[in-house]
């Protein structure tokens, strides 16, 4: 899809057009649109679910689980977090056998950083930066406090809170890093890392690069194994569409699988896991990064959101997705910038992922504005992201144009029409 | 329920009295029995679906996920975790607010174990028992592992293969021990611990004591908090009827939960995880030794048979469940060990749990035989636990007396009449 230079006057009738004009537009189609009048931008927080997820699971609970019970682990839960991993690693540029689906994205992320640094010892350091989420800073602080050592966790800096500088990456990594751990997008601004370049930094500094994924796979297309990389994980429930909370990923270069040690030792990750023997003795592939006994309900309901995303086109949903931002920035620098609107997000579309901040002082009441109306008026639901971003993902299988415009639309009304003054200045729990 | 003196005499006619009388009898209607002809005796590895868990997990797929999307965090999920924690504390004799259900069972294993010994600075020695779930001394090898310390793993023997000895847990546990841990009912025997004795053993010696619920939970009354017991672990796919893989819980006793630092810190263990501060906080109760985003699916399933387990009640579950055990071990003695067979589980009610383990030179063919048959022979799904042992779960709340007359009866037909002999001698690949 090419950016039409009619992007400088976003008006809704282009938008109807580019959605004409979309060759993935059918797709939205295989997802549950329950209400037509509820715009959806939250996609990075918690995708749709594909419509074939409720034969599926109906088939998972009454036929695998109801009448075939224990039976069904030798009939097709056994190797599921195999399988799935297989699916996914052809949505993230991995090998067959470099990627398992289990347990969560924090979890996933301490099993591999800790065998990381433990496989670099004699260094001391853990690089990360400040755009990284939460959790996986929290993660990686845990892991030094466990693993002993004096580690330390050292976080690159932003000089204008949208972008990571490349002088700044170059200055943080050295020969004392053991582990280089970074959001590929991060979660708030969207600044999306070159993953070769940064990679081939880590690598030259002699540390192992471990890659969240989390906002990039199903987002953008990724080439962990061409760019050499030894580490990733990654999240389910967002932009693969696999249901609240569903488990994660975890990739290991086929070349380390068998250098690192899980440090968490279950039968799902031996070598045999049913002949009950006394000693743990690690399986020579990637499951030997599993533990215990995957969620099936929540396991099973991946697969659906995968085979859309592979029926689409990692290159395509991305053309997609970047006409898309584009469009939405057009607008909002139309409408919203004279209403005191800043952009959050990197202006270049090589520098970002799917999703768009927009902040303002008043981000807060403006999301439960947008999220709280009562029909008819849009209703449109963001995340709001402390202290001022409103966050607006695009899935770029389910969105359309039209919303994106109607959503900037009805938040230009919010502000005009002090909407949001109706909401206390608080803060909301959102994930 | 008294054990009746014909049990010298177990006949099918009794079995249909006892049936008749049972005051739980009732409940089995709540499970879904989709082949009346299927004899079940594989609860304690995968427990039987509620009826009512159809009409939830369509709820939250259609609703909660379909339609509320993101908002539903806010209205349920969100606090899941400590809900159905405090509805299986009522089963597991603990107070509100100290169990929660989350993770796989190894994986809170590792987090409880990894605290507790960080807890003991100076003491180098974990015991366990050499009839502990293999997935639960492979977490313990793996803890001692990465903590540094020269930490050893000291297993309890047995004398004979069935009990463990008072003398022997007496022995095993001093000055040095950190931490105890032990499976509350062997997987295999289903040796039974006295949890108030071992618990102050260990208390004795300054160590903390961590038992594996696995299968005990659901099965038997368990009395955590009047123990004084500090830490607990235990799955919720077995009797507790979660679903396959369902999420495990773990238990911390009020008064440690601000002492042990979680070796994960993950953001749902972090005082305020929707801030998204740069520096981890652990919250100052059971939620601390939560990590990530919880298999929404998953979890949302498990509240059917928690609620069924409720309302049936441990002590009359127990007791029929100890009728029932009785009631197998007398058929099998009368019609079973003339061709062979012995008891692998102990003789005294005091003293096992709610599984049954006959022993046979050709357990794995007798196993294979009793699932493959085809109809209008009886099927009967027991599990196979390498090298010779036949094991039959009695799930209590669904369990008939028929089907265990029938189930024993089966595997004197096997054996009598060789079916067994079809099956090649090899080793089944069952959970």
């Amino acid at each position: 899809m090419d950016l039409p230079v009619e992007f400088l006057n976003p008006t809704e009738e282009l938008a109807c057009r580019l959605d004409a004009q979309d060759v993935l537009a059918h797709i939205r189609d295989a997802f549950v649109i329950e209400d037509p009048d509820l715009i959806y931008l939250d996609g990075n927080s918690l995708g749709r679910q594909p419509r074939r997820t409720a034969a599926l699971l109906e088939d998972v609970r009454q036929r695998e689980w109801g009448e075939r019970l224990i039976r069904s682990w030798n009939e097709g839960w056994y190797d599921l977090p195999q399988r799935l991993g297989n699916k996914i690693a052809r949505l993230i540029g991995a090998q067959p056998g470099e990627v398992v689906a289990c347990d969560a994205t924090s979890l996933n992320l301490f099993k591999l950083a800790a065998a990381a640094v433990k496989a670099r010892p004699g260094r001391t350091k853990i690089v990360s930066d400040v755009f990284n989420f939460p959790s996986d800073l929290y993660i990686l602080q845990g892991v030094g406090n466990l693993m002993g050592g004096g580690y330390r966790l050292e976080l690159i800096p932003s000089q204008d809170g949208i972008h990571i500088s490349p002088e700044d990456i170059e200055a943080a990594i050295d020969r004392d890093t053991a582990l280089v751990c970074l959001s590929h997008v991060a979660f708030k601004s969207a600044f999306l890392y070159d993953m070769a370049s940064v990679t081939e930094i880590a690598h030259r500094a002699g540390a192992l690069m471990l890659w969240d994924l989390s906002h990039s796979a199903g987002a953008l297309p990724v080439d962990l194994h061409g760019c050499q990389a030894d580490l990733a994980v990654g999240c389910t429930y967002k932009y693969l569409n696999g249901g609240p909370g569903s488990p994660a990923f975890l990739y290991v270069h086929s070349e380390l699988q068998t250098q690192l040690d899980s440090p968490i030792w279950g039968w799902f990750g031996d070598r045999r896991p049913f002949s009950f023997e006394l000693d743990y003795l690690p399986a020579q592939d990637i499951t030997r990064f599993m533990v215990g006994t995957p969620p099936v309900l929540s396991l099973r309901a991946i697969e659906p959101g995968l085979d859309l995303l592979l029926e689409a086109g990692m290159e395509r949903l991305r053309s997609k997705s970047i006409a898309q931002v584009e469009f939405l920035i057009a607008l909002a620098r139309q409408v919203l910038f004279p209403l005191g609107f800043t952009l959050g997000t990197p202006e270049q579309a090589a520098l970002r992922g799917s999703h768009v901040s927009l902040c303002h002082p008043e981000a807060y009441r403006i999301c439960r504005a947008m999220i709280e109306t009562e029909p008819p008026a849009v209703r449109v639901i963001p995340d709001f992201r402390a202290p001022d971003n409103i966050r607006l993902g695009i899935a770029p299988i389910y969105t359309r144009f039209k919303d994106i415009y109607r959503a900037i639309r009805r938040i230009q009304e919010i502000v005009v029409e002090d909407e949001f003054l109706h909401f206390p200045p608080e803060r909301l729990a959102v994930t």
